[in-house]
């Protein structure tokens, strides 16, 4: 497998910044029209991003929400509240309760400010480092020439840098096995069109947007050899929690023998929940899919069901890429050697 | 099966209306924000309405070229022109090509503008009771109790009025059968999602719109027995070219066991192409992808596939209905049977 000279070419985004005193935050919400920050001074406006989607993916909220953390420390406000409520921002992803655990437990003994700062840079550093072994791991199972298919963003967007689904696109893409990418819309908030192919443009990795609802039609033309998603919460037997959109793909590909990747820091593991029966998705508010930019578009009196995740069965997963390994073909047994605590 | 009194309430709008010396068309890129008529008094103006999408949905395509060439004739204009041009505004549908070769054989037997108009009527008229017909056929197919999710737009925009797939939930509300109705957004276009909406909400039946990407994790939850769509071509063995995301929604209803009906007038069915494989699919403009309501949305630079049908093969589909009867898990020799010439 060739190595690139460099992988900063292909890695150039930290949307998630720490400045001692202050959280920057690259608003999502504004992306692709505007690259505009957000500071937080103080948890409260660390929960408020998360809420308003104004930082996204699992691994950026963990992220986020320990510095939101050291920000409640820093400016003495109770410690025990700030956790509650950014516990409650967002109920799916599992890194956000991750994240807090680590930080809630550096709090219990007694961690001074420093302390919790080195603890949240941790958080922020192990992010990084495990998206690029699996950017590794995951590329190696592809084989060369192959056309791959992604949903929502889960690249340097979405986690401390390089991404875990968008991380096996650079590295397969670096690395010369990957030859066609295409990205999902991801309705409806657009992460694939407004996000990932943002970063995908601005890495200059050649990339084809679809409908949502064109995927099955591209894996029958035979373009498309696996689906590489990320997760936000991965059950104790495999079953798998992510954007809204991507069990469909799932059944869709094992259709059309593709096979299908889930990418994810082991932070996303939660053996704690048997089953993806056990995880609550979030529905967020209808009007997401009522309106669009803030204008109506769809009728007055219309109603809409507005679930943002789903869960993918173990069964239609081939691989599960964590930092610890690859697993093809997840089992409970197999989840409880590589994770059980 | 009770019948409701009238079945006026569910069927009140009509898109493509003749005026005897013009055709009023409702502006189906508008709705529903805007209610506007374009006036066509050429066959030109057809032509480029077709081709915008201001009439779209296969049947409704159909009748407007129809009076296409009666404008022609009324203007003094070369009917064989205006007929090649208005052939060639819109690759997949069948029902275009249909239309067409009646107002063809019209004119090759010398028939006068008067004699042309009774044929386009005709025409209209005709596809408006082949809807009632497949309304009540259709339904007929729903358990009691039932929910049904459908995909773009078959309604009375779609058609002479009432609907193909949305006539059959039209009849099977109004006949007590179905409980639950979902529509898909069907992006890019988002006829389901402007029109389908509009015209449910218009006629008080309770609905729900989902992202398209949704409707696999919907099925799963159990509260779909059917997805109902329409066509705009049905090959000689079954396989049915429809809106893009309507074979996405076959293999995700046959993984859950969940009902799939196709419904479409005998015209869509087009027994000289012998499979799916020989549909030509129209690809259309990427900005379809990259824009929203003329604004950017994606990264310049950015790329976009655009396919805007698919073929869904027979072997997914439970029923055909069109006005001739309902055919159950479609064959080569069953279809034979029915619409050989």
């Amino acid at each position: 497998m060739n190595k690139p000279e460099s992988l900063a070419h292909y890695d150039s985004i930290r949307a998630v910044q720490w400045q001692g005193d202050r959280l920057r935050l690259l608003d999502q919400r504004l992306l692709p029209q505007e690259e505009r920050w957000i500071e937080c001074l103080d948890a409260a406006q660390v929960t408020q991003a998360i809420k308003d989607l104004a930082v996204r993916g699992a691994p950026a909220i963990g992220i986020a929400a320990a510095w939101g953390v050291v920000l409640a420390v820093q400016r003495g406000a109770e410690a025990g509240v700030a956790l509650a409520r950014l516990r409650a921002a967002r109920p799916t992803a599992v890194n956000l309760m991750w994240a807090l655990d680590r930080m809630k437990a550096r709090l219990d003994a007694g961690a001074d400010a420093a302390a919790l700062q080195r603890e949240a840079q941790a958080i922020q550093d192990e992010d990084l480092a495990a998206n690029r072994r699996m950017g590794e791991l995951g590329a190696a199972l592809i084989a060369r020439g192959s056309g791959v298919l992604t949903h929502c963003n889960t690249g340097s967007l979405a986690t401390a840098g390089y991404g875990t689904a968008l991380g096996v696109i650079r590295a397969g893409v670096a690395g010369g096995r990957i030859e066609r990418v295409y990205a999902g819309e991801t309705r409806p908030w657009q992460q694939g069109a407004r996000l990932t192919m943002w970063e995908l443009v601005r890495d200059g990795i050649p990339a084809q947007l679809i409908a949502d609802s064109a995927a099955a039609h591209l894996m029958r033309s035979g373009a498309v050899q696996w689906v590489i998603v990320g997760a936000d919460r991965i059950a104790a037997n495999g079953d798998t929690a992510n954007k809204i959109g991507t069990y469909q793909l799932a059944i869709a590909a094992r259709h059309h023998g593709v096979r299908f990747m889930v990418v994810a820091p082991s932070s996303t593991v939660d053996m704690a929940t048997a089953s993806g029966d056990a995880i609550e998705i979030e529905l967020r508010d209808p009007a997401e899919l009522l309106s669009t930019a803030g204008r109506r578009t769809v009728v007055e009196g219309a109603q809409a069901w507005n679930p943002v995740f789903d869960v993918t069965p173990a069964e239609l997963i081939d691989a599960i890429v964590t930092e610890r390994g690859v697993i093809e073909h997840p089992t409970p047994a197999v989840m409880r050697m590589m994770f059980a605590a």
